[in-house]
């Protein structure tokens, strides 16, 4: 993490410990072990947290009290522990932050069992907000889980389809991950019982917000220092994953690309000048997500949501 | 199915049609095959959709109208066979309703994601009822949920426990089966508006119908004619699966009783009275069930609950 990234998260610390209290007491009753520990042991590895902090900076943005954006925060959070979960078992992924994932720690009974009640208790916790229109809340809540598994499913489809287009592949990371953090960054405003405008443009920011995350994540796959980024490099590329940068090159050499060894790949993206145009595109998106936070209510918060944006962008996580 | 039934079913088949033409309509949304052909697939399985035939009856009991009963109908059902769906890849059953299980049909991960869309379409669905208080229905929808997950970890933790008690075993069918009955029932009369204590007259009847249904069914995997049942009589009791039945003679001669052939089980059951005191069981839970219809508005809805707790006490299946 860069030093301003550590100040950055230092400053909300209490904040988020807050947080993450509050999240972990959602695992502690034990009256059935095997379906809470697995769940407590999710809501107790280590994360940004960054959806729900998110949802608690639009509120504040928007003039709503800390209560009043702390049980949206838990939902999103809760939302994207289930998405987690389960796309674990479904991708085999044997660690997730480090550790082992809970179909490896358990097994695949208890980790779907685990994943269903994140679900559960994501719903639970939303309805609980003391502020807001809650059906509205409820409403966008439950078309996004929607969203999310239908992304899902495109990504597994995607799989065993060798042509994806661009906008196929757009279309999927829309629904896999932008409509999530589109989602908090509304719960945000929706619970502060924001103005309609603030609410469409705190769509717009996440929107944007989550395309520049996932396309710049592709980039960071193949191009980041391997010690920052934390994990391995090229892994989406060893697993033939398409991305924007992958259906590109296909379109460019009118071939497949998976035959290239990794370093051919890259030099490709280089001398084509695709990587150029793909880190260009979501710049577009980061701009975009800042353009939307200029029309919002310019105070403490907003400054924070500026200062998280430009982290995201010079990230190498 | 008893010549009775026959007529029950016939004479509600015009409401069971429309009902399962909505259910069905669900999952023909093919934007996405993978995610959505698994889903319409378990909806078209054939099922005598009991829960959403008491939620349609309590509701109308209650003086509701068709319109105000069949979203939270179409919840209940989809919430039901999303737990289907998981369960079926947790105990890895290949066949449901003499057919393919869909991790078996499809593959595990397409079958966790099914289930996800299915309770996410189970929530989605009971948002669009148009009548009712729909904050508390959601609320109750969403700890029945957590209840029923919790039963099923309750289920599994009771597989590698040699000494469950009684109590703990009626306390995980409970949770498993009978909170879903009375949510059915309790969600009918919600969404008719009807009077605080006619909702909780009706959650006393789907409590005790449940209860009643799930014990009689234990036994009946044991005595039923199979024949009749429709499926291997003694299965549960192959599968060392503990009911009141095991827990009691377990008891009674204080010793295994995996030991025993299944006739020698069946032999002892009637010899210590155990299985007579377990068919009062489930008529006590039965008696207390019509008692509470007896309580409720005396009507032609009414009636056919009534008919439909003969027929399902009279059951062979």
């Amino acid at each position: 993490m860069s030093q301003q990234a550590k100040i950055f998260f230092n400053d909300l610390k209490p904040l988020l410990d807050q947080f993450q209290e509050r999240l972990v007491a959602i695992g502690q009753k034990h009256q059935v072990p095997l379906f809470y520990e697995p769940i407590q042991y999710v809501l107790t590895l280590p994360g940004k947290r960054i959806r729900p902090l998110l949802t608690i900076l639009a509120n504040q943005t928007c003039g709503g009290r800390l209560n009043s954006a702390l049980y949206p925060a838990l939902a999103v959070e809760l939302l994207h522990n289930f998405t987690l979960v389960h796309d674990d078992i479904m991708d085999n992924d044997a660690l997730r932050r480090g550790q082992p994932t809970v179909h490896k720690k358990w097994d695949v009974a208890t980790a779907i069992l685990a994943g269903d009640g994140l679900m559960g208790l994501a719903f639970k916790k939303l309805l609980e907000a003391p502020e807001g229109d809650l059906l509205t809340m409820m409403r966008r809540f439950t078309d996004v889980m929607l969203i999310i598994c239908e992304g899902q499913g495109l990504d597994k489809m995607f799989e065993t389809q060798s042509e994806v287009s661009e906008e196929q592949y757009l279309e999927m990371i829309r629904r896999k991950t932008a409509v999530l953090i589109e989602l908090s960054c509304e719960l945000g405003a929706l619970s502060a019982s924001a103005a309609a405008e603030n609410i469409e443009r705190f769509r717009q920011f996440g929107y944007n917000l989550g395309m520049a995350f996932q396309i710049q994540d592709d980039v960071l796959d193949i191009m980041a220092d391997e010690s920052k980024l934390g994990k391995t490099v090229g892994s989406d590329w060893q697993m033939h994953k398409q991305t924007v940068l992958s259906i590109r090159l296909r379109r460019e050499l009118r071939q497949k690309v998976d035959d290239l060894t990794f370093e051919e790949f890259k030099r490709a993206l280089n001398e084509t000048g695709i990587l150029n145009q793909v880190q260009n595109m979501y710049r577009d998106f980061f701009n975009r997500a800042r353009q939307a936070l200029k029309e919002l209510p310019q105070n403490e918060s907003n400054q924070k949501l500026q200062e998280l944006t430009d982290l995201i962008q010079n990230r190498c996580w």
